[in-house]
């Protein structure tokens, strides 16, 4: 990281100036877990979404874009356990109506609420709970509190996912705080995931949305758990400009360069805590593609690599079964010549020039029971580079996944 | 079946007039194991071979193009273990001696020995453990077997695959005797499979090509067990002509729709049963997309679902989260409005008018827990289908494949 960007420790949303978080558990899961959360703007926030390309979008994403049309946001409402997806007309008032009781309590328009929902498809969100969950909700947005928002959204995740950056710029200061649930459901384009980003930094709204655009790219877009992707999925930043900088408003500056780098820092984290959450994840593969024709024929392998059922049980039994990450490639689809392509592991090579090398089995049954490992691809055919990150594939996912209804 | 198309019980290849097939065990597979198979026609059969389409073919699949150069063939090898597969040039050469080391024994020219492997990728092939089995297989290629060639070709498969018809032609009879061996890395198109189609019929080169390519299509492009597709799948029709019949030469003959109708039923009940020994499989799901616009949207949608791992956990766990289904209709990138879709599962419509239906919750819970489950899925924009059968995600599927190569 550059010098004038610093990792928060310990972050919360309340780190970024003006916005104020918590959650409570209003009835949806059990055991009085966190269920309902929150967030509360001082100010209405510029505010841009990214939507899962799923033909089937949830009822709040509808929703939600509706209430985006002027792209100012100042509440945000999320319910876990249900996920208001495949519930026609209905859903969508259900949605609506919540925003509508939030708009009330918080006393902003109802067009600047944003009610999200993950969860099971096709079952009708019970809004009067969630509606009554709201009345406890407001009265403690500004209580301090354990990051009960990040904990209130989460699904089948283990752990909450925060993530936070300063920024230093001029005599002032910004933050960027991201936090986001995933876990199952997750491949491009978007992981089956909610993720929301808060920042105070004053900047164009053409920026901003340049910038997030291409930060979840290269992170949420660039993740996969088990390759099926979401009706719900959902990315979403709120500036509230409260920093007080000059505004960042040109895309060839420093201090748009340095938003970049903070941002994708925030978001690429993220997205890896999502793999490494991973329904089941033992252990966390970077697959880097380079020397492709194009970008998109570098997609092509990783995305082959990293949704293969066979190299990720292979990861996950540590077994140096290299020769499905090359039949991966096989049927990718990427342009390529069979002999030119190089495959290492670990910086192992293992298969060059059309065939295996004279590797070392001990040092490559080593690199496979790592918990993070790094996988290679040198296509040799151009100069166009991606990185995909994805888990293994276990028991415990197909435990978890045997079941989740019932 | 039609009236002249009889099933042939405990089906043995020498039911084809003139073929005559044997298995040993060579030393590649443990606990003397059948590894290595062979199969010979008395006289040189027309033949036509479909491969993989993955870009990293292996070297057998390479000779065989090129043996095949005259479509005839009368001598075909099969070892298991290792499927001198990403093994450059010494894996073609490899494949070579082992041809000329048959057509020396069977006193039949090179060209016409087809030698295939399947197993692990990556390792060169022990020729000399092979050619040395073929010395004791020669001897024994007439002699009465239990089936011990479809068994030497088995990997992971927990059963052998073999099915066969008789038809009825004019004064005439012939048969088709098809065996297969699969299990994992089984995606369209091809599965990672071999298969090799037995006839004594005679029929005409181009209607045997014609007929064993739409044959394929239906069958073993249109089965999926994980997605994967092999550098090694291979399908071959051998036609030695025997039967004595005359000669099926028209497309538009009763003669050539039997044969075609007489060919799907052996093609389609072997793939059925290759998914059904799906690596850790439990369940069969038939997955049928009706009124598609085109017949490719048709297997899209079958494909996403087939390919899905949280269908396929939900269908092990028998747990009736069918919202995963529309998930994966809606990721397919197949043409559809969403609320024209129809979603039903053992003929209980479960989703219709962009919503959930009022289905019984015990009728639908009882249909997930079937051996054999019936998908269907309406698309309500055309008039093409497409049928695709896949197996369910187990604990097994983890099991078998972590440890594969160790």
């Amino acid at each position: 990281m550059k010098s004038n960007i610093a990792l928060i420790k310990n972050p919360l949303i309340e780190n970024v100036k003006g916005f104020h978080s918590n959650g409570i558990h209003c009835g949806l899961k059990n055991e009085k877990k966190l269920d309902l959360g929150a967030v509360y703007s001082d100010t209405p926030a510029n505010t841009f979404a990214l939507y899962t390309s799923n033909k089937f979008q949830a009822a709040p994403l509808k929703v939600c874009q509706k209430h985006l049309v002027d792209n100012i946001a100042q509440v945000l409402v999320v319910n876990t356990k249900i996920a208001n997806a495949c519930t026609g007309d209905e859903g969508i008032n259900n949605a609506e109506l919540i925003c509508e009781e939030a708009a009330k309590l918080f006393n902003v328009k109802k067009i600047d609420v944003i009610s999200m929902s993950t969860g099971v498809i096709g079952e009708q969100l019970p809004v009067k709970k969630i509606n009554d969950g709201l009345k406890l909700l407001k009265p403690v947005i500004n209580e301090k509190n354990d990051n009960n928002f990040s904990k209130a959204i989460m699904t089948t995740d283990t752990f909450f996912k925060i993530y936070g950056v300063k920024v230093k710029i001029k005599d002032h200061e910004y933050s960027i705080v991201g936090t986001c649930k995933g876990a199952g459901m997750i491949s491009p384009n978007m992981a089956t995931m909610l993720c929301f980003i808060f920042t105070d930094a004053l900047i164009s709204k053409d920026l901003l949305k340049i910038a997030f655009i291409n930060s979840i790219n290269k992170s949420f877009n660039s993740i996969t758990v088990d390759g099926d992707m979401s009706t719900n999925d959902t990315a979403i930043i709120f500036s509230n400009g409260l920093a007080g900088n000059k505004e960042i408003d040109s895309s060839i500056s420093k201090e748009y360069n340095d938003f970049c780098d903070a941002l994708d820092e925030v978001t690429l984290n993220l997205a890896k805590n999502v793999v490494k959450d991973g329904e089941g994840a033992t252990k966390l593969i970077e697959i880097k593609v380079s020397n492709a024709k194009t970008t998109n024929d570098a997609k092509l392998v990783c995305a082959a690599i990293a949704n293969s059922s066979l190299v990720k049980t292979a990861f996950f039994g540590g077994d140096p079964n290299w020769g499905r990450i090359i039949c991966a490639i096989g049927y990718s689809g990427s342009l390529y010549h069979p002999k030119d392509v190089a495959l290492s592991i670990e910086e192992i090579i293992l298969f060059k020039n059309g065939e295996k090398t004279n590797y070392n089995e001990e040092s490559l049954k080593k690199a496979f029971q790592k918990k993070e490992i790094k996988v290679n691809v040198d296509l040799n055919i151009g100069d166009k580079n991606w990185t995909m990150w994805t888990c293994d594939l276990s028991y415990d996912y197909i435990k978890i996944n045997a079941s989740y209804t019932t």
